[in-house]
């Protein structure tokens, strides 16, 4: 029960697409990453996901159009919609989505991190 | 589906302790509000409740504690625990909690506002 100072956390990791979890509540995670590049799409069948860029700006193509999102702006996916979230440069995003959420959805690839892989910090 | 940008929705509403809602998902709700003076003590049975500050600074004071919270800094309140939220200027808080949280937890005051009253913006 301390409290979370996003900016320490964010000095605790390097690695893009790979995130780290800071708090749980309700079932829920709160997670931070780091993205540059390109993602995967994918989709969550069952979940909701909230982005909330904490600095840099990150775009979330959508199928039929792109969110493009700076500090301070959020955005919902909801469950079920195709996503792929990309950074031209580093960006730090915070995320809130069910513990059980996988990483890259129904999708395998290369970037995926296991539920069980992502590491409190 | 459309993005959330927290300074505009700050923008939407002056009054203070009386959350408004911007997005929903899994089960939650995405709440801001803005904090000025004291709220009252208080506690939610069932609720675990996400507080980040947006803008300013606020304290959490817990029964045997307090937790100093500044911009980028988030804090869980578990479920069941005692909390008074301050803040001697205004701040911008943003708060994820379950929809059917009640504002005020167990203990009703001049204060509460009930989830039906809380609007979405």
């Amino acid at each position: 029960m301390d409290k979370i100072k996003l900016s320490d956390k964010f000095k605790m990791f390097d690695d893009h697409w790979s995130p780290r979890i800071v708090g749980e509540l309700n079932g829920q995670y709160i997670k931070l990453a780091k993205f540059k590049g390109k993602m995967v799409w994918h989709s969550h069948d069952n979940e909701d996901e909230f982005f909330q860029v904490i600095k840099g700006n990150i775009v979330i193509h959508l199928r039929d159009r792109s969110i493009n999102l700076s500090e301070g702006e959020c955005f919902i996916v909801p469950k079920g919609v195709e996503h792929l979230p990309e950074a031209a440069e580093e960006a730090e995003v915070m995320m809130f989505e069910p513990k059980h959420t996988a990483h890259t959805g129904t999708k395998e690839s290369e970037l995926t991190v296991a539920v069980d892989k992502q590491a409190w910090i």
